[in-house]
């Protein structure tokens, strides 16, 4: 349960309500939903009693922990546990110290409210120690086990992996749980393959569970419980779609990627137009990328891939930036400026303005230069900026990923 | 209504639900709650006969539209809406006709069986044309309007703007809610000095409602309704903190950024280290951001900020690459060698590895190069690794947008 006007209005992205999912699910708990509601007192009270009343054994509720007076959260759920609302003394502590560590221009007195308000958790709850000033809350109830975080999401990440440490959530994860599922992602393959690659009474069974999630560029299988079904389906898979499945265990193309450079001591250098650096910081996102990523040049501007890339004018003046020409001289440039083994180069239309009717928005290149010389590969994309330009970067660090292992 | 196990899993994140709660929000309608359900038919169901009979006056359901087997949500609806399905001769027609420009491995026969899937919807439903093969639908029930999106976000939201303008939407929206809110963004002002500046019996009235939330370096203040009360509330906040207000109509710092830079016509490039693309890819997500953005160095690797920056082997060695001396190299290399009004630069140490007890993880420094010299500045965040990358890059913009303004 996803508290907050904010989040309930989409000005800000959720990220509590997934990433707890997503863990919860590792660990072979199966979520029965998410539910975002605004920080109203009744609508957090009413959420909290309809799971506890529809047979939910955990629920967490994250946000409006804050010291301000629409942070109500705690007090909901005290509510909806029928329990009050009491001062935990080591929290208190907790946060007075957390407290004196900032510096605001906030009044003594003022920090003294908010830091008593952020100790009162309810009776009967185990309080979880604030990674910023707000104390998360592990409460059982009868009819299930209640937790409450913070909604800043690092803190709240935080906090959930200390609630998970405590008895009540410990006993619960014990007891319950299936495996976690087989999680391969394809890329390649579009939905319409998959189902009939599905097409046999095999694959049909009430003991075998498959779901199919279709992302840009990747198709991503989902096959539950994992057992000798499951492992023959994946064999199966494996047989009619050679080298698409490219992740076994979750994890995305960037890190398949820099695993596939890292065994091979090869490094990689990048460099992009309309993709403006989503490919480097997506790249970077992977801890320990330094060992195999040297970075890039982001050459939004024709200067800039002659100054920084040394494309020629005769590619841009003959043959626009939009062009395979471009690509490779921006992927060759990139890689003999800066030094690598492999370079990358995007350069298309994102929109919405821009396109022609030769270059329609969409329009994509993507060059790689490598030891054995440099390919282009020419994309149509459909759709808004963001999802050309998210498209292009997935499908870029594909190629790439292909060109690489063979 | 978000249907599918991926997203309730954590696996996808939504972008739907917050996309049409932020459209609905702008609109003046009041987001009840947002459900995210597995792709089972009677979750699906359940949740929608829950909604209708809470009297929630919009049910607006996402995801489950495509021609696999796990895709019931057009059944689902019918169901708890209590009518058939039906095939709709126009849908079909479209469907076909979309399909048949997509190139796939499928057979004639398999791609007509999905074809006729997708083209099922509810009797008495008004279909709406798919972006991609997938028809949304528009179905009025005794209990309220039910509006059926596919669940990818471009198809997505291409189809919600056609069901707004279908006669039952329109008639609901011309009927119903409030003004939109005011929303000010604020920067550099923390949660706690914000409640002493609401510390005032003219900003506790019921009729007036304050919601905030921080955000990395940012604060979102929400008042509504727009009245009177809240404008003074506005000039109020405005006197309080000088300047501290970047955007009075949601927009973001880079959109801010870049109608300060093109309204002084001059041009902005980046050198980015433990952000790795990240400002990069936020600035170009602004349309029409080549006017005023160039492009930039990804230098990840101390090689490339000699290389492609200029910075000097004695800075790297004497003060590492880490430190105020860098960043000012940094922004200064790039300003030059690219050619533009202003240079920003960051490096840090993001983590979780690299940290020491002199430059601990989250240490981060910020590079300012323009017209009237280099400025720098020390960062200390905390956080994870995404954090502490999505944190600086924000403060970065931050400290550019000052320096611009003034």
């Amino acid at each position: 349960m996803v508290t907050g006007t904010e989040v309930l209005e989409g000005r800000v992205r959720d990220e509590n309500g997934a990433a707890i999912a997503a863990d919860l699910t590792a660990r072979g708990v199966r979520v029965a939903g998410t539910v975002m509601v605004d920080d109203a007192i009744a609508s957090i009270t009413g959420a909290v009693r309809d799971a506890l009343s529809a047979g939910v054994q955990l629920v967490v509720v994250t946000g409006g922990l804050g010291p301000t007076h629409d942070d109500r959260t705690m007090e909901a759920v005290a509510d909806a546990c029928s329990v009050p609302l009491q001062e935990d003394p080591g929290a208190l502590a907790l946060i007075r110290d957390a407290m004196s560590g900032v510096s605001v221009r906030a009044s003594d007195a003022t920090r003294d409210v908010a830091a008593r308000k952020q100790a009162l958790i309810p009776a009967g709850a185990i309080s979880l120690p604030p990674p910023g000033t707000a104390p998360g809350a592990v409460l059982e109830d009868p009819g299930g086990v209640v937790v409450v975080l913070p909604g800043p999401p690092w803190e709240c990440i935080a906090s959930w992996h200390s609630a998970v440490g405590t008895a009540p959530i410990r006993a619960l994860l014990g007891s319950g749980g299936a495996a976690a599922p087989i999680i391969l992602r394809l890329a390649g393959v579009v939905e319409s393959e998959f189902i009939e690659a599905l097409d046999d009474p095999r694959w049909h069974n009430d003991s075998l569970e498959v779901g199919v999630c279709a992302k840009p560029g990747e198709l991503e299988v989902v096959i539950r419980p994992d057992n000798a079904g499951a492992r023959a389906l994946e064999a199966h898979l494996d047989d009619r779609f050679p080298g698409a499945i490219f992740s076994r265990d979750g994890s995305g193309v960037e890190e398949v990627l820099g695993r596939a450079l890292s065994a091979r001591v090869e490094t990689l250098v990048t460099a992009e137009s309309c993709t403006g650096g989503i490919i480097g910081a997506r790249i970077t996102s992977v801890s320990g990328a330094s060992a195999w990523y040297s970075g890039g040049v982001v050459s939004y501007d024709n200067a800039v891939k002659q100054r920084a890339l040394g494309v020629p004018m005769e590619i841009l003046t003959a043959h626009g930036a939009v062009s395979a020409e471009c690509a490779a001289a921006m992927a060759e440039g990139v890689r003999g400026r800066l030094g690598a083994t492999w370079g990358l180069s995007v350069t298309g239309i994102a929109g919405p303005g821009g396109g022609t009717p030769q270059k329609p928005v969409g329009l994509v290149y993507v060059g790689i230069a490598g030891p054995s010389g440099t390919e282009t590969r020419e994309l149509r994309l459909h759709g808004d900026r963001e999802r050309v330009r998210q498209r292009a970067a997935t499908l870029a660090l594909h190629l790439l990923r292909e060109a690489i292992t063979g």
